[in-house]
C-alpha cells in the first residue's frame, strides 16, 4: 500500500488543535482524515510530526498516511485543495519511503513565537501574534534563554504530568529577533512538550519585564516545578514553523 | 473647537467599506462616530482622507473630526483603543491645525494590490491577497504600468459614471515587486476614481497573463470605455497604503 507525505500549513484560530478527539468535529486531523477518506474510498489515519494545541498555527505540518490508490499524488493534491476550507492549505503531496512516517522520522522541530510589542494594535497579522505592550529587556531575555538551552529536565515547562514518561529534551536554540514593533522567538530542539514552548516564551517574557532574573533559569529546571515557571503565553502567538526529516 | 487627526488601521473583511450608509451598521465610518459620540457625549462626524471599498484593507486611513472637550488626545485614544473591535486599530490621535481636514488636505494616496501567485494556497495571507496561480509575464505588465502613469482621463477605469465629475487624474507611479510567490502593485497618485486602482490591476494581470498587449493601454485610456478595460480585481486583495499630506 502506497505511503504519502502531505506537508499543510493553517491557521488554527477556529479549532481545537490537531488531533481529532471522539467525534471528528473541530480538529485539523478530524477534517482532514473525513475528506481523505471520502476522496479515497477508504478509512484514512494520519499521523502527523506532532499534535499542535487548540489556536496553534502551522506555516509547516508534515503528516503521512497510507493508501491504496492508483491515482497520482498531483491528482490528489489537486482534490484535496478543492475540499479544505481555506485556513487549511494543502502545500504538497508526495510518495514516501516505505517506512516513512510523519512523526517517528522527524529528528526535530523549529516553533515560532510572535509578541506584538507596542500599544498600537495591529490588525493584520492580530491573529498570530500575542499583544504585549510593556517594555521588554532583549538583553535580560537572551541571557535567560542561553540558560534554557541545551540538554535538560524540562518538567517545570510542561503542563501535563506523566510520570512514567522521560521529560528530558534538548533544546538546540532559542533565537530572539526584533524586527520594528514585532518580537520573534524561535525555538529549536528534538522535541518538545506538552505546552513547553509557550511556557518557556512565558518565562521569557516575564524575565524581558523584568519580573524575574536570568539567574533564577538554573534553579527553575532543577525543580521540575511547573508552579515556579512563567505563565503559559497564548496559543494565538504560536506557529509550528519548520520540521527536520 | 478643536480639531483632531486620528489615524487607523483596519481589516475591512467584514464592512461595507469606509462610508456610512443610511444607518451606521457594518461599515467603518458608522461604527467609529457611534464609539466617538459616546465617547465624546455629542454627535461627532468623520472626514476620511477617501473612501475604501466593502472588503478594503487600510495599513493607515486619516480622518480628521471636530468635538468640544477638554480630554487630551492621549486620554481620547487610551479610551477608543479599548471600545474598537480587533479589526481596526487606533494608531494615533492628535490635534490638528484648525484647517486640517483629512480628505481636502490629502495631497497623495498609494494604494498596494497584492496578488498571491501560487498554486498553494498562503493561509495566513489569504484574507488580504488575490489568488491568481497563473503565469504572469512582468515585462509585459511593467511595460503596461508606465503607459498608464501621467496624466489621463480614467474614465474606462472608474465603474461609475457621473458625467459632471472630471475623470481625469494623475497616476504618478505604478511599481510592481515580486516577493516569493507574492507580486505586489503600489499604486501612487494625486487621487483615485471609484474602483480605479482594482480596474487598473485587473488590466495588469490581464497583460499578464497574456490576454492582452500593452500597446493596447493608450487607446484604451483613449476610449474612456469602461467595458473595454480589464475586470475589477477582488476587494480583498487592496490596501489603502498610505497617504501624503
Amino acid at each position: 500500500m502506497p505511503n504519502f507525505k502531505l506537508t499543510l500549513s493553517y491557521e488554527g484560530t477556529r479549532y481545537k488543535g490537531w488531533q481529532r478527539q471522539g467525534n471528528t468535529a473541530g480538529t485539523i486531523q478530524g477534517k482532514l482524515e473525513t475528506i481523505l477518506s471520502r476522496m479515497l474510498d477508504q478509512s484514512v489515519e494520519l499521523a502527523a510530526s506532532g499534535r499542535t494545541d487548540a489556536g496553534v498555527h502551522a506555516r509547516i505540518q508534515v503528516c503521512s498516511f497510507r493508501a491504496e490508490t492508483d491515482r497520482s499524488p498531483r491528482e490528489l493534491l489537486e482534490e484535496l485543495r478543492r475540499c479544505l476550507p481555506e485556513d487549511i492549505g494543502a502545500v504538497a503531496l508526495e510518495y514516501a519511503p516505505p517506512r516513512f512516517h510523519a512523526r517517528l522520522s522527524c529528528r526535530g522541530k523549529t516553533y515560532l513565537y510572535r509578541v506584538w510589542n507596542s500599544e498600537s494594535p495591529n490588525v493584520f497579522t492580530r491573529r498570530f501574534q500575542y499583544r504585549l505592550p510593556d517594555a521588554l529587556d532583549l538583553d535580560a531575555m537572551g541571557r535567560a534563554a542561553e540558560l534554557l538551552c541545551g540538554e535538560h529536565d524540562f518538567a517545570a515547562f510542561c503542563s501535563l504530568k506523566n510520570s512514567k514518561k522521560s521529560t528530558r529534551r534538548r533544546l538546540r536554540s532559542i533565537r530572539l529577533e526584533r524586527e520594528g514593533d514585532e518580537l520573534l522567538l524561535y525555538f529549536t530542539g528534538d522535541g518538545f512538550l506538552y505546552n513547553m514552548v509557550r511556557i518557556l516564551t512565558g518565562t521569557l517574557l516575564e524575565v524581558g519585564m523584568g519580573r524575574r532574573a536570568p539567574e533564577e533559569i538554573p534553579g527553575l529546571l532543577l525543580s521540575g516545578d511547573r508552579s515556579r515557571a512563567g505563565f503559559t503565553a497564548p496559543a494565538c502567538g504560536l506557529t509550528l514553523w519548520d520540521l527536520e526529516y
